[in-house]
């Protein structure tokens, strides 16, 4: 990855695309991918632009202070991300641990480009797979009672290792509004259902109850309302009459896993856009 | 199709499929195909055998009065069910066609066998419809005033042309608790999500609205409590931003019509059994 | 569906998105949607436009003529698609009539937009289904010894029908190569396997016998290479041990209908563009 | 899992589920489960009966005596497997990490039930991944001069560490024929490509070049036959013309490992047989 990235919105109007598009092509950039959408509804114009590293002449303040002039007038949000930022990641876990493996295998594989300083448990079962990979674990348990205490421990480490974004993987607490508030960066939480079906707890009890064809997960930024943020990436698993909820459990491991990880890789690779409680995620 | 099947349930005990098998085999059959299943948390056993009918030695009243013998000791559950009968199926629609016309090319085709007397809608749209395949079409509208009415004058037509099952097509309609209690034969219904996600009104809507990554189709049986029947089948398929409700619409058809057929032809081959508002759906 | 498509492809070069766009914004339209593909390997660049047709403030001869201006110098390959152009299909067929139905359901529904003015079969099965949506038939059978004079007629039909497109909906012929270079436009052919997985015959057999737990189909643009031609889409269905040649041949027919109509569809948006035996298809 | 299993297969007749059901009840066992088929084409039945090891009331070898009784007049070929036989696995590998990681996580979290006393690699990159797991690692470099010496020390490392079962997660190199021969117990391979489409080498860039919609991952025992043993599982993803060879083999990998593990499964829970180089999977 040697690309600078672009993320815009803004209203959408005619001459955008020509507008931006020009502005780059003038900085001598080669536009290595362009991807554009309009929500029709709200006329919301989203765009991710990649440019070539390489193509880069001058400073990258001089770059930004250029695109802002362009963009002022049109009305533009964006934010720009270079290559050699490397978002620091910190993993909250209980005691599933399929999630966690397939993060910290595919952060070891390079797979997954960021930087894990921390794992962070209200259960010391996992201990020994961050270990395993080397990687600081803190156990930090909760009751209703230590639950404010537990929170700002959490925040303190957080802020103390710089965390750009936290990864809820089978996190079986609700952070509570206030730590939302004061953590104020991106959290993603993996939801093991088929959202908005069985939201909030014990999902695959429930859909056993309700005797459901094919049980799902959710990757999801996490908003103070429960299993109610910015939807990022599903996926789902065929399940029969012959599979109880230990089954489907153990069955949606993989989903698990694997959905988080794609919503984590489209997180850190700039290619989500969140308006309107919903997501852009760009295949670009 | 020349078998004959058995659809068997009771509480589970030792020797149940001895004592079965052990009966067709005395009585000459070969047993085409045999499924088990036990519901552990309900001590539940189910059990569908296909024998060939080629092995009736005499009557089949002969063959239900001795399986009646085994069966009456045993505390079982069961139906049986002979090649000859054909169920006679009514579809009941109102605007939308893919559904229709996927059954009833299917049914033209041998794929799903049943025999198709009886089209009805509360729109005149899809008359052409059933005409093209020469399908008695009967137009029967209805509003909050002619409700019950209307549903009188469709259980009429239902038993004139003594209907089996009703496949609700896309059928825009709520039928009232009294119309379920009279008919009292198996109805199936196809819901345009993927429950329990968005029961009721709108799926599609309100699939956009939460910015679901995946859209659903699920076949279920008709209860009195709407959305809430067995799930017969479900299956999904994946959408984007970019898909708009009107998108999520078209692209749900296909899914709606294949979950709806293979439900139908699960139910008419005698895969299925409920029990405690869930299915068991047999493979072979 | 008010949309002027521009389909481009060229050698990539520095600048093409920013010339390309502010062209059309200098020509006063807005642009409804964009999205474009660099081959990386062959340093290919291909790109769709979709403009909105109420912008167009002069004759299309105009617009092309000043496109034309922009695209040489730049050495865009390039063809632009208004909506009122409705394509005509041929569709052919020989015994199944799973595609057919589909296709001709989708048609008379609006979903996929097209006139079909001509059934061709070398069988004579399936004219009652033609019939059924009003659309001439005509049954050109064929032996070794009458092929060429067969294909002729079949060339003659679709010259005097003014056809666009040819679909071929499980026609179980080879067409010549000597037919391909006279009819010279485009035809999709549904293959019932997942390519380049049992190309030829007989592939629900083969798939059998190989012992298979996932079955496909794929629809690809025709070549003299038979079954070697560009894919356009592709589906796949779960099999089982359980499941005969006969049983694959009756679940694959849901995903060749489906993967056929999919194809046929974005061919029809102008959203398929070849290049060096594959397809770009893009998404909006 | 507290179950004996028993896997049987014989030609088909009339009575072998009778039979071998009753014989079960009349030694007192409760059948946990029980599964059967038919291979139709070969006349063939297979069958797997799970019992409940708490209702043996004497020594293993006494009912394998009675069982052989059984068995010899009807021709019944069998094996039974107790709970307490844990299979000793070794894992071969060369360079890719993601299937090692996936099997030695789900081991350790006893999703697999295994004992996994060794990894061998032609490669050292994957050694501290074993580490990890704290798992001996062998590092067994190969040259085409090397070759038959380097696969007598594999033979040995299997035969010291009494290994029950292979599984090769993306080793890079062909067993030979006498290797095969000389280990005689069961190999599981996954092959990086939707069997039999891409047999062989660099099956992404074959796929890339091919241009297909979809690729796939594929479980198989490994014969003689290159990529032509009895397939066990397989699974699919999307693809697209943005995917070059190395995003096709970046998104292989989730297919592959779950495809793998899904096999290794079954294979350790005694739910396949192998009969004409083809798998009958049992699901339950």
């Amino acid at each position: 990855m040697s690309e600078i990235v672009f993320l815009i919105q803004s209203e959408d109007s005619k001459g955008l695309l020509a507008g931006i598009s020009s502005f780059f092509y003038e900085q001598g950039f080669n536009i290595l991918s362009c991807e554009q959408h309009t929500d029709l509804p709200t006329n919301r114009y989203f765009m991710r632009v990649a440019l070539d590293v390489e193509d880069l002449s001058y400073s990258s303040e001089a770059l930004e202070r250029q695109f802002a002039e362009l963009a002022e007038p049109l009305g533009l949000e964006w934010s720009v991300h270079y290559p050699n930022e490397v978002a620091r990641v910190a993993v909250l876990v209980s005691k599933a641990s399929h999630c966690l493996y397939d993060i910290l295998a595919k952060q070891s594989e390079g797979v997954i480009e960021c930087e894990i300083p921390l794992v962070i448990s209200n259960h010391p079962d996992l201990e020994s797979v961050a270990q395993r990979f080397d990687i600081p674990f803190r156990h930090l348990p909760v009751s209703r009672e230590t639950k404010a205490e537990q929170e700002a421990e959490i925040l303190n480490l957080l802020r103390e290792n710089a965390i750009d974004l936290v990864v809820l993987a089978r996190y079986m607490q609700i952070l509570s509004p206030a730590f939302l508030r004061a953590f104020d960066k991106p959290i993603i939480n993996i939801h093991h259902a088929f959202l908005p079906a069985f939201q909030g707890a014990n999902p695959y009890r429930r859909a056993y109850d309700r005797g459901v064809k094919i049980i799902g997960a959710t990757a999801h930024y996490v908003t103070e309302d429960l299993d109610e943020g910015p939807i990022i990436d599903q996926d789902v698993a065929r399940v029969s009459h012959r599979c109880g909820p230990e089954d489907m459990k153990r069955m949606g491991r993989d989903v698990e896993s694997v959905v988080l990880s794609r919503a984590l890789k489209a997180h850190l690779e700039r290619k989500v856009i969140v308006f309107a409680n919903k997501t852009v995620v760009f295949s670009v």
